[in-house]
């Protein structure tokens, strides 16, 4: 007997009330796709993450971490030693976003230098304020 | 006779003064992966990109719209019609992006689900203040 399976698409991000659009939003957080990239070798202690990441405040850097970890995408561990070492680790869930994010990455590299030709062309142009 | 051609990396995401950090931003605004998403199958009038994106202010989206036209990722074309019609498309350079951009929404709309039960599960162990 054959079956067909159902096409489920549960989640929409072109639907403004899908969850998925939170998803995607938090991915683009200014900082996230620099966290990833800090963490993809392995665990690393915030000051490590802080370094590789760089710019960021302890307390933005500790939020972004804290709203991974509730996210299922990091892990934060804590050794009991004296002093206590805590390490951050992307998930299982974390690892399977390193892809996606990557690409986004290495296109941002790659065409980072025509983008800045583009906007030098746009701004000599003086469209800042066009009809419409 | 052999050579060996030097491995050039001249935009690096994590050098907090690289300009591919600006690029992998924009790329992260909250708005931009649901235009691309709009105009991925052809150009589409202002009203046809704010009703697929919904949610999101005209002003809000005129900013978006210039600010990846500026980046030279979308054209605005203006047609010489009375009343006069606007349309925005994906360049060239946008069109390469959206690989990376469906990637990345790809994964959204699967680990949603995902997403959700792990912050039900962080909520519910009441780790929101975690030590350290």
């Amino acid at each position: 007997m054959d079956t067909i399976a159902p096409t489920v698409q549960a989640f929409d991000v072109m639907q403004a009330d899908c969850p998925s659009r939170v998803v995607l939003q938090r991915i683009g957080d200014k900082w996230t796709p620099l966290v990833f990239q800090a963490l993809k070798d392995g665990p690393r202690r915030f000051s490590q993450v802080s370094a590789a990441v760089g710019r960021v405040t302890p307390k933005v850097l500790t939020q972004t971490l804290r709203t991974l970890e509730r996210d299922g995408l990091i892990d934060r561990r804590v050794y009991a030693e004296v002093p206590p070492r805590v390490e951050y680790a992307l998930t299982g869930l974390g690892r399977t976003l390193l892809g996606p994010l990557d690409a986004v990455r290495v296109w941002a590299e790659a065409n980072a230098a025509g983008i800045l030709q583009a906007r030098a062309a746009y701004d000599a142009r003086g469209e800042g304020q066009p009809a419409g």
